[in-house]
């Protein structure tokens, strides 16, 4: 059995990633894949378990640390029971954010050390590395705006605009310290656009033809 | 203002840990010190939610690694807002369990990586270091029996008994391995006869005297 493949979506608030997350497992499913559609944090019930105390309450319920320690849990968690048995039996994988999300939101953003998450990536992931990440880039005003229309959890939204502005400034330098891993998608096109470019940077990416 | 000192009491089930932890701290309150007893997993409130998650559930509920990361997470919190604040206005900290739990649980017993725990103890725990460890020592089999009695969260308790061998080993080892830090106090004898071996070491280790 061939191991699946595991791509990941990365980005801001209001990029646009669940919508494009789900119309690239249809194409996907469309060529006979088997696909996994998943998110973090979450994906399994004990990390949304998890997934429930990160993502409530007050801005500063949970310092960056802390943050990234319960970030790792709940991330463990889902490759153990979801993400590794995926791929193990030739799935693909599409998850809506994962372990740039930690580098991004409690490092570039929340200034955790990054000598703690690269110990975590070393001892945490296994083999859990995705083959490609699509990061969607969009200026932290407008992607605020469109999560303030989308509502539900709210605690990282409402951080303020530098720790946005720093949170766009990480995942733009996780594009440029990886390339080979990392593609960048605009996101401040219309869905079509954007999941065209999806698209092309799926099968530019991973050799997928026609 | 000199900096408080934090004892922390260590050891499997039904050791008699948290009767002793009230006793300890109404002999240094009897000093005139201010004393903060508190305990782990929990001992704030985010890492008391994050007790909550660990604590309960079946037996395999979290996989060792998952619990390792819970379990910094909420050291973490309680270290940021109730030990660390503490010890810096001169309180003595006596806390029901501290990093050797991980070691002891999920290390010697869980069987996770030696080297996640050591890279979680020196990047997650800052200043935050025991000036002195009581590991209270009870075969597994008397200490299950009394906790049986106890009630309470019985995840752990759960878990079988060589689990609870591996457990007692592994305090056994961090006796071994860490003599100046820690005393190991026999959990066996009557309440009264482990105060007097607690109040001991306490005075002869940190220079307690009268």
């Amino acid at each position: 059995m061939t191991r699946g493949r595991f791509i990941t979506l990365e980005g801001g608030e209001g990029a646009g990633k669940s919508t494009q997350l789900k119309r690239l497992g249809e194409r996907l499913r469309a060529r006979g894949l088997e696909v996994v559609a998943t998110r973090e944090p979450g994906g399994s019930p004990g990390a949304e378990a998890i997934r429930e105390l990160v993502l409530n309450g007050a801005a500063d319920r949970w310092s960056p640390v802390t943050e990234t320690l319960l970030m790792y849990a709940a991330r463990r968690d889902h490759i153990e029971r979801v993400i590794e048995p995926a791929l193990g039996r030739g799935a693909w994988v599409v998850c809506d954010r994962f372990a740039d999300s930690t580098r991004a939101y409690q490092g570039a953003g929340g200034g955790t050390d990054p000598a703690l998450i690269a110990a975590l990536e070393a001892q945490v992931l296994g083999a859990a590395r995705p083959d490609l990440t699509l990061v969607f880039d969009i200026s932290p005003q407008v992607g605020l705006e469109r999560a303030q229309v989308r509502g539900g959890e709210m605690r990282f939204e409402s951080k303020g605009l530098g720790f946005h502005q720093r949170l766009r400034d990480g995942f733009l330098a996780i594009v440029r310290d990886e390339p080979e891993r990392c593609a960048l998608i605009d996101a401040a096109g219309s869905i079509d656009a954007v999941e065209a470019a999806v698209w092309a940077a799926v099968q530019e990416r991973l050799g997928l033809h026609g």
